[in-house]
């Protein structure tokens, strides 16, 4: 273990203790030893993302909170509890909303990062609260993942080594999930309290669109307050040569301004009606600057349906689907398909050839999702 | 271009003119200067349909609109904008309710018709509002092509020619998206004003059970009210020999009636609970007159699941399919299947082997839609 | 016909008659002539279940009901008719309540059973009301198949034959509809009154995930308030040596209690929002006591989703399924897979490597329902 590596949860537990003194008790320590490596980068919209060259080491939390009540899957620590609220609450924070009068409108590129050369990734990640504009009227109060909704593009090959480190900035404790690892979860993707870090290594297996999210209780509240993504893993063999996309659809259940922020509300997730849906977190962004390619180009969209209660049902106006990949790419193709369901916590690889030159609004033909803001323009010039 | 071609979009347009101005001289124009070709047939339940020897070439619309806000994807009218209504609106009009009392219920024909012999499918098509009888006790105002929900079943092969005209007889602009198409939407599935035509010509390039609709804003109201259909694209080499139907699922999201006529609505729509869940536009019409097969034969399921919000889960009770294609059949089939989800906006052929004799109900098997209407009987007799 | 047999509908039914004189005459009928060999066996949650040497031959109802109204796909008897209820009703019942406060907390078991050595299964099962505790501080009104939700898991071969048997010992009709059989539902699925049995035998022609539910109008309300289950039919050729679990999932829609259980409420079903969604039952019950395989294991989940209104998109958290086959198992498998949905009334088998120790939670990551309930640790062990 690395000398930057957080302390041990297990540390910091009497394996006897309750559920509600453990948590005391590691709020309490982790202000006091802050893990070295961590709170190194401030979080904000523009400042983190891509790779830095912290490395740590895997941390494994041992048993920590074996004990407990689990809550849900993916955690031993509870937000609701650990900040003293219920879990029917809302993400309104103050660093949520702090400057949200200020926060300007950044068009999300959807456009697929390089996969590194050399076969690595190092990542070190922030998770934090940050106000994002999300359209000319509306700031959502988020929790994100490098300050921004969705997180960043991730790009690797089958088999390569990501080395990812979370360091949380929040006194809301939050965890990372990656659908790409396959890895113990309990370790791995354990939650992590203020100014503490998480570090774990996987080496992607299967090639496809893969979700990542905060996996800490309740995931529902995590997830449907922006901690998520995509990572996008190709085959060793290239596919056929395309202009490749990200697209990640993501549901917004939002409450009234309140500090000039949209906080996100728990008790809408679970009503099920969404106020907006969103490809790469705001709404209709690809109408005002459409996604341009080349005709002849082969488009390839890298679809993550976040959820986190609804399908994305993809689909290209005046387009048809070459190919879609049903399992990992370049396995279990199907041709001509008009629509296509990818469920949330999905992720799926569409292929169209762009033979014909015009304006192809995408979408999520559920049209009431659709009307919501799950459109964009594929522009095919000549 | 043809002499009936509707004067082009781009011609009423001063590029900088605003959305609204550009509207009020759009109806203007459209009024003084009615299309040639246009209003020529008059809308009914059962005047049009089918294919007719009209043939008007494809107009493209040249860059109308582009200096607009663009309200959805696939249309640069705005129904709501339009008839200066707010989209939170109703479908009832005049049209809609004249002579609700006396509309007959007509059980909806799902047999599928036989594709052209000659690779050629002509035909002109109006858009118009109705009142439609789907039960003894309801009747819809719906808006309609050619007076029907759904609107005529299209079939052709894979690579036949479709030459399509649409022209508007509503006071509420009206489009038509081919999902069988590639083509450009903006051209080719524009808005007409009253009295205008639009006109395309496509080649469908895949097989498959493909949805049609109205792709004007918002277009949720459009698809909820009536607007939608399914257009069958054979394959080249025939499948295997069946009795094919044609089943469109579609949601109707209703207020209570005024005028003899409970109308479309939009607020409803957006609820996601709906009133009806239909097959071919009338709750529960296969059960009262079911589908009839003989022992021995195979039965070919086209269905499009129109939604517009919920996937059809479509399954028959006592049978198993014997194949679903995933992709454009006959590729990618897959055997020995209980139910399958067509997504909204999607398309799906079934096949069943009908070796039992029986009354085999066919239902959405989210049983809170098959409740509300999405079951018929498929009586299989020796 | 043996003499066991249950008297026919049409025998009890002057085919002139009305529904309701039917009715009426049905219910008269079944309880002065009680069928031979029917209510031998008591209903509690413990007493049934698996096998039992009792046979009955298959019974045809002949032409029962022909003139009647078609309530729904699957029966002719309907029990909020034959009650005098309104279907929009709760499934509280005296039956379904008694005894509510002493019922104990049981473990559904996921392990599937074995398929018979000699390829026959006989099953008489009973259905019956039983207040069902589902969690420390909730216990439900159910309608059941053996006393449980879900009933029994079936397990059998392809071409094997199932011999089945259902005796109602409830007021209300009930009816059994495996999606295994191809059969004639009207006779084979069709209702049976208090004391009445009906039987039908079938050999299953297609391996997977079969749903059965009982088939009684309202479909909604039967389905909904717990009569489900699982028949997993295996291939004649054995798929990969495996440890293999059955997960049900579904919904509950639930009134406050009364009489110390909650009553499963038909409107609240109609609204779509769950209270909880359980796997096999019981929300979070594979959290408390873990599925347990050890590393180096194949785990094949045969999953199967009731609804009755959403699917299950089923997700292994730090895993992705080596194989999810679409079709009858083993065909068209897909690789890699780290979300699938399985529509509503459908069913799908799910294969994971277990080479990495560690707890993996499954959940229904549409996280609203994973958040009500649908969660359990599958745990690896060294």
């Amino acid at each position: 273990m690395s000398s930057s590596a957080p302390p041990r949860l297990s540390e910091l537990l009497d394996r006897t203790a309750t559920r509600r003194d453990f948590i005391a008790r590691a709020s309490a320590l982790s202000l006091a030893i802050p893990a070295v490596g961590a709170a190194l980068t401030s979080c904000s919209p523009n400042a983190g993302g891509g790779a830095d060259s912290t490395q740590t080491s895997q941390t494994p939390a041992g048993q920590a909170g074996d004990s407990l009540v689990h809550h849900n899957s993916d955690s031993r620590l509870d937000s609701a509890l650990l900040k003293g609220r219920r879990p029917e609450s809302s993400s309104l924070t103050d660093e949520a909303a702090r400057g949200a009068e200020r926060s300007v409108f950044n068009r999300y590129d959807p456009a697929l990062p390089p996969a590194p050369a050399n076969g690595r990734l190092q990542l070190h990640w922030h998770a934090c609260e940050a106000p994002i504009r999300i359209s000319d009227d509306t700031v959502v109060a988020a929790w994100t993942f490098e300050g921004n909704i969705p997180g960043p593009i991730v790009h690797c090959r089958v088999g390569d080594t990501v080395e990812f480190t979370l360091t949380n900035d929040s006194d809301i404790p939050h965890s990372m999930d990656f659908h790409a690892a396959q890895i113990d979860p309990k370790v791995a993707f354990r939650s992590v309290v203020k100014s503490q870090s998480v570090s774990f290594t996987f080496k992607p297996k299967w090639a496809g669109a893969f979700m990542y999210h905060c996996g800490t209780a309740p995931v529902l509240m995590h997830i449907g307050s922006g901690m998520y993504g995509a990572i996008v893993v190709s085959p060793r063999e290239p596919l056929p040569a395309a202009k490749e996309f990200v697209i990640v659809e993501s549901e917004f259940y939002l409450s009234n301004a309140a500090r000039g922020a949209r906080p996100f509300d728990y008790q809408k997730m679970l009503s099920t009606v969404p106020d907006f849906v969103t490809f790469n977190g705001r709404p209709n962004q690809y109408i005002k600057e459409p996604i341009r390619v080349k005709i002849g180009d082969r488009v390839r969209f890298w679809v993550v349906s976040v959820g986190p209660q609804h399908p994305c049902n993809f689909h290209v106006v005046g387009e048809q689907f070459d190919t879609v990949y049903l399992g990992a790419p370049p396995g279990t193709p199907i041709r001509g398909v008009q629509t296509w369901a990818v469920p949330p916590g999905g992720g799926m690889c569409f292929e169209l050839l762009c033979d014909v030159a015009g304006e192809f609004p995408f979408v999520n033909h559920a049209f009431g999702h659709g009307q919501k803001g799950a459109i964009g323009i594929l522009s095919v010039e000549s």
